[in-house]
């Protein structure tokens, strides 16, 4: 399948790598391509710069976010939750209609220090945001629970761990489900509409606790039953 | 030990009944005892009337909020999130200072119907509330990321599962994680000081939406790492 990745970060890295590795056709969608190439530091979260990364992965191309979009049968959104909206804006909701959007991002506030906040009450979700502001694009939330290198790769833990698929489309949820079984996971729990969303949006503020109580953030929600 | 458990609900029956099992000393503490007693009809939660639950367990005693925190070492807060606060004045500071507070409450809106909505967002607590309240008192919060019955019988479950411990009291943490093991569990998780309580009630809002998926509340978090 044709996938749109937006984002350069650590999510969009390693969604976009293994979805090369499993023979998907990838574009990683950026603000500005050419800035994005031009850059020689790492990034804030340490990752090296985007063209060193690029250079192993010769199979992936670097578009903007509206080039990547559109030519895309499924866009990723693995922006920080803080710009997916404006990024989403930038993709153009023309070239997001009728397509299934993968919503990982997380709406966190970092702007007063560690551990940050929800930008959210469960009242809402940002994926129910970018339903409302998108409605035709169908929103599928998943992999926002778990570390950029577990969404793809879960079976480096020592056994089976859960996740989660929120969406008010059936078909686009079935679509995703199968690309998580793809990526090793192998037990997908199907939450219900969008609105649940709000449920694994707010595993955010225990699972950041565990991060730092466990002192890595290799670990994974089981839901045992 | 000698434990006061407030409220007579389903959390109170079930962590009650198993510390008698286990054979510790225990008091149920509610608003009006006499009136507790001569209640004939199921509760809001179908639970059937408290003296029939008495006449099943006749080493357990049953007192006033204040009376029942007096005589303990031990003090089990499993009202309702709603009410803790109210309840815990009425236990009275002086008879709870110096205790620990096993906090289980949720803080929980039922009033715009279901699924419930938190009272807070992930600035703050229940746990952190309490405390902030009754500075002399040692709170721990745990358990309340789980069903009644699993909370003091995790080895129901297929497979061992986690639990939680968040406290500023690093020896009231470590009464409680023995006590926690005790009732079964395995894989106690301190997550650090009381604010990490943040964490575990902003479980709540999955925890709501899994039992709906899932269609059963008998199941638990397992942190795989």
């Amino acid at each position: 399948m044709k996938f749109a990745v937006l984002g350069t970060g650590t999510v969009g890295r390693a969604i976009g790598g293994r979805l090369d590795e499993l023979g998907h056709d990838v574009t990683i969608g950026t603000r500005d391509p050419q800035a994005t190439l031009a850059r020689t530091e790492a990034d804030g979260m340490g990752n090296p710069p985007y063209a060193e990364w690029a250079a192993q992965h010769n199979g992936i191309r670097l578009a903007s976010f509206a080039d990547a979009s559109a030519a895309a049968e499924v866009v990723v959104n693995a922006t920080s939750g803080e710009a997916s909206l404006e990024v989403l804006g930038l993709a153009g909701g023309e070239n997001l209609a009728g397509k299934v959007l993968i919503d990982i991002a997380n709406p966190l506030d970092f702007s007063a220090g560690m551990p940050p906040t929800l930008l959210v009450k469960d009242t809402d979700s940002l994926g129910e945001q970018i339903q409302r502001a998108f409605p035709a694009v169908r929103v599928v939330k998943t992999l926002n629970t778990l570390t950029a290198g577990l969404m793809v790769r879960p079976d480096t833990l020592p056994e089976g761990s859960s996740v989660f698929v929120s969406g008010d489309d059936a078909e686009a949820k079935a679509v995703v489900s199968t690309l998580l079984k793809e990526f090793g996971h192998t037990d997908v729990i199907d939450l219900g509409d969008l609105s649940t969303a709000r449920g694994t949006e707010m595993l955010l503020p225990v699972w950041l606790r565990l991060m730092g109580a466990l002192g890595t953030p290799n670990f994974n929600f089981k839901i045992v039953r």
